[in-house]
């Protein structure tokens, strides 16, 4: 793959900086012939899009996506999709402390020494509007989804908000869109509400979350076995997204602590064919999908914007200290969960082109 | 990247099942003129071969590895490196029960339903044989840092058995070579082992591990902002091992559990450059190296296969139980250990490859 | 390679069709650091673009570049690169029969028959228009390569129209940029133009032509021995081109009428290196440069697009006759020569990159 | 693309040299359930074969493939494939003049300029051996296109051999497999054979030739249209094979010459869907075949290893000539022939995997 660029067949590069006059996505390989619109993709960017609550940035864009190519009488042609999105709201503002400090926890330091030139503008290329154009890009990616294997659903929710986590047991998928976290468990929104309000305006601090993604009724057979294994472009996938710092499929980390007799997925006929007694492989055996849910967790870290004071250097070399004013997300998890979820669009559409690809949909029979 | 392949210049492919004649690595994008020998590589390679001690599979080979081309009189000539290692102990048996029945936990399942065919022999190549391979070539891996980038070193070491895990407070690096199991804290070796024997003999079971990878050394500057992070890189390398469930970088799940101030690693100006008050980003910022330690962790799943009864069905659908009798280690982990220090060695000197030549070495000067 | 993309390194993805809102390419891997305006890209817009002389389409379209990524403060930052250009020039027009009807030598019907939809409005992706964005992408090419490596000039010229060829005994660099034809021979202007103008206007027919590609200055040891070859990669850049139908590499398809003896280029000592007596490599042994000008040459058929009725069939299997009418060149590949030097810059920087990735520039010493 | 790999989703990667232990071909992507056995390869490598008649160099070598990898009974499991030649017939000989010296129009001199190190026994990577690799790999696109599309068959013959020229009037498919040079025209073989002994034991020279290579029964609608264009692949495939100085498909080079209303392919309605009344496109249209035959050229340039004295220098500078001894072609186009079939099934192949990948198989229907 090359640096901007992910998938085999169905393959995103993304473009465009924070502070530069638009972002996007150049979406090659899908299928011809997917009903597609603009407003289709701008559903999904509307629940990205910051300034929608009180929890996010309120950096308040339209962000809205012109498709510049590739889709002719609202369907696919199998051309390449661009996908535009322009940047409305650049305050200006003077740029000269910002761009002579590091800014800990950011890029900006990595940048300046890898390229020795940085857009300075709000992060540049690592700012999380980046975000935007796979958000865009994961709106294809559903269309051909819908298209070739209409039984897909794909959700994404937060399950732990710092040291706060959700209660299993009051898991209620109806519940995830009707509050500010994305959240299954109603029984802790005020409770989160309360706490992120207090870190916004009194803590002056920031907190990290763990926003967990399912593919629902991917067929068993996509994914192969050693390098393109579904669970590597999955966790490519998801850690490629900024401030992430941890990926886990199905038990995740947690399999560490089990035995293999406890972690079994025992098999049994269904009238569907194999049923598993539980699902810790998280749906991907031998990098292979078993037509169980597919289950993706990933950490997002604190973002390191935050109004109160951290130890830095100027490019000089002398020292200074780095208070993040500005319009910063408080938990940018939030915002991570559709982002999630177009990651995971992306790579089970790639890989259910990749299969057809290779094997036709040739299947092994059981029963 | 291809379905075997890892890697954007420094490409590897893998090849080879269990039970053939051979496995091994095609080794594509090798700088020229790298001392190289096959010692070199045996070296890495009897680290992580079974049969070494108690603790793993009495599968016992010599996984002797035949350089075949693009070595010239000890030296790489910058032409594709293939790394044969002859399979020698396959031992011949009955495998009729076998290729009739689905083991749980294992891809037999899931690679009958993609491909309609499998080498169901010890796994075909779901085997943790594969595994081999990827040792080789990162043998090849680290002749190249060693002349691109001496100062780099590259470690690996157990950190958790089950519910069992070290005590950094007691981190020897010296100790990791002088026990079974590469770890790092000599006060649970005791414990460690009798658990493990216990397990294996007496409970019929497995267990899971995770493992922490090291690359110390690595200059500031490789990496790239998006897709190909370094820690993108790192998480596809480490999930694509076999039985890996999930990936961390520095602080990694951890890190959705902290505030802002907490995660922040604060920069000061040292003497050779910039200093961090601490590592939590693992050394990697917006996908960029920083120069600190690079910290990764992988989970190991337990072995699936384990004496102890589990429940399965057979390909015509009738149900069974499955006892997988045979040369298992008790914890994969443990093995796991040399595989992904290979894993870190190709993704590191892939990146050191593609910042010279997309930067060509330039940097930004600080102080 | 995906779909739309070339490159290893420096990588082009183009997208947009003729009658779309905006066409363009994203540029990913470009070295950080290099200076870069949208004037220093538009000047080889203007030498591609449509009704610049009589030779040429009376579409008039300004073609101004915009990048929208990737340039900060006039200077590449190293993240991906985004130049768009709108299409202004899309005259409204019927196009009821256009759209069920296959025009013989146009590619309305392969992409019919592959994608079951086609964007019928003036070729879609198949027109010419496509190789806009390839011309401002090597215009980016050429100022990395001027940053890179200075000596390098690349030049493109006709070198035959039909039966109508060049005397090479008059071949005068110079006089290259001051026809309507790019043509190095001043002799034949006046004929050429002649020819062509009776063939449009009179004949109501198009011709064909080959162009010729030279790079000069590129540095002995860029390329790879085998698929990578410098001579591999320039043809595919090539053949990639509309209406491309045949490429050579120094003595080309003539190269099979020689003997060894004839075809040696003997090697001399000279004062700055290696000197050879003759260039019937074209520049390139072994996929590698040898330090001379590197040749290539392509065939360019003639525009299919005429005002003579030729026999074809409509979407409906019926028989018809068309006659294209509309703004098309007489002789395409007038418009060929940008974009062939387009291309060999794309190819020539990719590959300075790749070497340097690989090989970090060492080179042997001879003498 | 890497640098010895091509193909997108079938992808092929040689290694190996001349005179080191062993080459191959390791084939990723090979679709499962294709019949394969070593002989199925094995006949086609026996075509190339160097040794079979008086033609073509006297180097003896069995050229017996093994297969190590990817095939259990007998058939793929669409895992890797491993194909590996073991060298057998390396002369022991004295290198030192040929380790010191250049030999004109051979890779040897660019070798040492880009890497500093390379092979000189044989020519190392650069020697025609590499093209067994590609025999034996397209012996597996071979067995995977008679599997997917039975009623592909490709076909590839010497069509001109220096000066002299087949008469296409005495086209005789039935005679390419009875001469010595692969060639269909039963009229020309006597004065071949005449002038080929002369040129070789009086002469002490060698010449170059044309091959055509045919694919009849590839359906319509595999390629794409700009970068993966079926004609940029095949360039590609066929310009990567040593010696190669020139691609053409269909009309080629000639193209040039032609006006639109000749080279305009007519369409018609036919029983079985369109028909042409022409093939100057070569097959090919937009980059995505028509169905008609696809027909692709190569000029295979002169071997430079001749036995009379050509001017050459040291690697220390001084002035040297060189006459190459040894088992070489007089005309390695012959020995091309096999290669330029490997080449095509291999492109072949990976589009019709690309294609149904891509589209699914969907298709635009006619009449």
């Amino acid at each position: 793959m090359s640096l901007n660029t992910y998938g085999h067949l169905f393959r995103v590069t993304t473009w465009g900086e924070s502070h530069g006059p638009a972002l996007g996505a150049t979406v090659d390989g899908c299928p011809p012939g997917v009903p597609l619109t603009a407003p289709m993709i701008q559903h999904w960017l509307d629940k990205r899009r910051p300034g929608q609550n009180k929890m996010t940035t309120q950096r308040n864009e339209p962000d809205a996506v012109e498709i510049l190519s590739g889709v002719f009488e609202d369907t696919t042609t199998g051309t390449p999709i661009q996908l535009m999105i322009r940047n409305t709201d650049q305050r200006s503002r003077d740029y000269g402390e910002i761009a002579e400090t590091f800014r800990p926890g950011h890029a900006d330091i990595t940048y300046w020494q890898k390229y020795g030139i940085r857009d300075y503008r709000g992060g540049g290329r690592s700012s999380a509007r980046e975000t935007a154009a796979r958000v865009a890009a994961g709106g294809v990616a559903r269309a051909a989804i819908k298209a070739l294997a209409p039984a897909v659903t794909i959700k994404g929710y937060m399950v732990r908000m710092g040291e706060k986590t959700i209660d299993r047991a009051r898991f209620d998928w109806d519940a995830i869109d009707t509050n500010d976290f994305w959240c299954p468990d109603p029984g802790v929104i005020e409770d989160w509400t309360d706490y992120l309000n207090w870190l916004r305006k009194d803590d002056h601090n920031s907190v990290g979350a763990v926003i967990e993604v399912v593919a629902r009724g991917v067929p068993a057979g996509i994914g192969a076995p050693v390098y393109a294994k579904l669970d590597t472009d999955l966790a490519a996938a998801m850690m490629s997204i900024n401030a992430v710092k941890g990926v886990e499929i199905g038990e995740g980390m947690a399999a560490a602590a089990l035995t293999g007799r406890d972690n079994a997925d025992e098999i049994t006929m269904g009238p569907n064919g194999p049923d598993y007694s539980s699902n810790h492989a998280g749906g991907i055996l031998g990098g292979i999908s078993t037509g169980q849910d597919i289950v993706v967790r990933f950490a997002v870290k604190p973002t390191s914007s935050i109004l109160s004071p951290r130890k830095s250097i100027r490019k000089d070399g002398t020292a200074t200290e780095v208070i993040t004013k500005g319009r910063h997300d408080p938990c940018v998890g939030i915002r991570a969960v559709p982002v999630g979820e177009a990651m995971m669009a992306a790579v089970i559409l790639d890989h259910l082109l990749l299969d057809r690809g290779q094997t036709g949909g040739v299947r092994g029979p059981i029963g």
